[in-house]
C-alpha cells in the first residue's frame, strides 16, 4: 500500500524565540513523507535546484522515502524565509524565493501513479488537477489548499474538490471555502463541494474531523517546549495518511485513529527546528505521547456517574 | 455546604450576529450563581441600583440563589454594552457605566460570613482582600482577574493570590501574571505566588486545570448556535464551584470533575442571550451533553492498542 505525495521541497531559514536555523531541510512534501514514512512507503514528487544537497536527499531516503520522482533542474532550489514571533502567536514571511518551484510542472512516474493514497499538498489547484490526471485510480486522495487559491482561483479549486476525499484547511480557510462563519455549517458545504471528509487544523488547539455527519475533536498535546511550528501542518498530513495507506478497509474509525497518529507526529515535529525531530521518529514515540495525552484529558479520566452520584443536589424553585 | 459569590448583578446591552437584548440581567455574580445553584445554596454579595427590577432578584431567587446580600441604594445599576463580531472572535465595549457600583464595599453579612466555599469574581484585589477578611475560614477560595489589575494593582493582587487556592485566568492573562510565554512555565509561577490550583481558560477551545504538578485538558464543547458569549467565564467559574462546593472532599479528583462541570455549564451559557439558557438549566441538561462530549472524543474513542496491532509498519533506514 503505496502513497504519493506531490509538493515542495525546499530550504527553510527560520528564526523563533529558541534560536534559528538557515537553509534548513524543509517543504510541504519533505515534512510529510518524513511523518508518513513510519507507516508506508512514500513516494515523493517535486523538484529541487542544482544547489540541493545529496546529503538531504540521502536522509529521506534513509528514512524508506522513495525518493527517485525529486527532480534535480539546474537553478536554485525553494526558498523560504520567517520569522515567528515570541509566543508563536504570528508569522511573518521574511521571503519566497519560488526559483525552480515557479516551474514545477509534476510529473507521475510509473511508482506514483499507481499509488493507491495521494496526498496534494498546498500548490496551484491545476498542478493538482493534473496530479490525479496521471493517477490510476487511488483508494484515497486528500488535498490540502489555502487562502491564496481559494479566493483567486476557485474554479479550479472547485474542481479538484470535486475528485478528492479529504480536505485539511484551517478555520479561517474553511470560512473562506463556505462562506459561512461557523465550523459545523462550513464543514457541511464543503462535504457538498466533494469531500467526505473534512479536517479543521486548529494548531496548538487541536484539530476536528467532520465525516459521516459526526464532528470529532482532537485535542493537542501540550508542550513546554515548542521549537519551531513550521511543517507542523504537513506532518499532521503526514501522519495521517500514511496511517490511513497503512490499513486494508479505510472507513470512520480508520479515520478517527489516523487523525491522532496526525496529532500525535505533530507535537513532535514542532520540538525541533526543520525536519530534525520527525528524522529520529518512532511508532513506539508517538505510543508514549499518546498514553500521557490520554492520561491527561478530563472527560475520559472523569465519569459521569460516579461524578453526579456523590452529589447532593440542591431544590431548585423551591428555595 | 454554601457558597459565597462577591461581584456584580448588572444590566447587559449586547449585539450579536444572531440578535440583541437591552438592559438584560447580567454580572458576574448573576452568572456564576445561576450556574452553581444547580450544585450548592449559593449567597451573592452585590449591590443594585434603585432602578433594579424585583422581578431580576425573583428569577435569582426562583432559581435557590441566596439574594439577601444584595444591596439596593440610590442610583442606577452597573451597566455594560457590548458588540461581538460575526464569529465571535472579537467583542467591543460600547460603555461601561459603574454607577453604584463605583462605591461598591462588600459588607459579608453571617450567612456569607460562614459560607465554606467563596468566588472573588473580577473586582478590585483590594476589595477581594476585604471579603477574605471578612470571613471565617472558607474551605476554597477561588478568584478571578484581568489585565486591568494584573498590570496596575499588582502588589494588592499578590496579597490575595497568597490567600487563595484557585485561580481563573485565560491564557494572556495568565502570561502577564507570570512573565513568562509558555503555559506550563506560567502556571507553576503562579502557583508559587499561592494558589495550588491555576485554572486557564480558553473559551471555545476548552480549559486546562494545572494542579498537583498535571496538566489536564478538558475540550470545549462544539456548538452550532452560539448566541451571546457574555457571561460564559463566569457561568464556567460558577459550574466549577457549586461543584466543588456540593462535595464532602476536595482533592485532584474533585477538580477534575469540577473543570467538567464547568465546561458544560459554560456550553449552555452562550446558547442564549442573558442568563436565559442558564435559568432553565438542569443537571440531566449537562449529563446528556457529557455523554455527546466524550463520545465525540478522539483519543477517548480510539483505542491505542488496536490502532497499532491492525499496522504493519514499513521498515526504516533499509530501504
Amino acid at each position: 500500500m503505496n502513497l504519493l505525495v506531490v509538493g515542495s521541497v525546499a530550504y527553510d531559514s527560520v528564526q523563533t524565540a529558541h534560536g534559528s536555523v538557515d537553509r534548513a531541510l524543509g517543504g510541504s512534501a519533505t515534512f510529510f513523507a518524513l511523518a508518513s514514512s513510519l507507516w508506508a512507503r512514500t513516494h515523493i514528487v517535486a523538484v529541487v535546484g542544482d544547489d540541493f544537497r545529496q546529503s538531504d536527499l540521502e536522509r529521506l531516503h534513509q528514512r524508506g522515502v522513495d525518493i527517485t520522482g525529486i527532480e534535480q533542474v539546474p537553478g536554485q532550489t525553494f526558498r523560504w524565509g520567517g520569522v515567528y514571533s515570541q509566543h508563536f502567536e504570528t508569522r511573518t514571511t521574511l521571503f519566497t524565493e519560488l526559483n525552480v518551484f515557479s516551474n514545477f510542472n509534476p510529473r507521475i512516474g510509473p511508482a506514483g501513479a499507481v499509488a493507491d493514497c495521494v496526498f496534494l499538498a498546498n500548490i496551484h489547484p491545476d498542478l493538482q488537477l493534473s496530479v490525479l490526471d496521471q493517477c490510476n485510480r487511488p483508494r484515497f486522495v486528500a488535498l490540502d489548499t489555502m487562502n491564496f487559491w481559494i479566493a483567486g482561483e476557485r474554479p479550479s479549486l472547485e474542481r479538484v474538490l470535486r475528485r478528492v476525499d479529504c480536505v485539511f484547511v484551517n478555520d479561517e480557510e474553511a470560512y473562506a471555502l463556505s462562506g459561512v462563519g461557523n465550523l459545523s455549517l462550513a464543514a457541511r458545504r464543503i462535504h457538498a463541494m466533494g469531500p467526505r471528509t473534512v479536517i479543521i487544523k486548529r494548531g496548538e488547539h487541536g484539530a476536528v474531523l467532520f465525516c459521516e455527519g459526526k464532528a470529532q475533536q482532537m485535542p493537542a498535546v501540550m508542550l513546554d517546549d515548542v521549537v519551531d511550528p513550521t511543517g507542523a501542518g504537513d506532518s499532521f498530513a503526514g501522519g495521517f495518511m500514511g496511517y490511513v495507506a497503512s490499513q486494508p478497509h479505510i472507513d470512520t474509525r480508520t479515520l478517527q485513529a489516523a487523525v491522532v497518529v496526525g496529532t500525535l507526529t505533530a507535537s513532535f515535529a514542532v520540538q525541533g527546528f526543520s525536519v530534525d525531530r520527525l528524522e529520529t521518529l518512532t511508532i513506539d514515540d508517538l505510543a508514549v505521547r499518546y498514553d500521557a495525552l490520554v492520561a491527561n484529558l478530563l472527560p475520559a479520566t472523569v465519569e459521569w456517574s460516579r461524578l453526579r452520584n456523590q452529589v447532593r443536589p440542591v431544590a431548585v424553585g423551591v428555595a
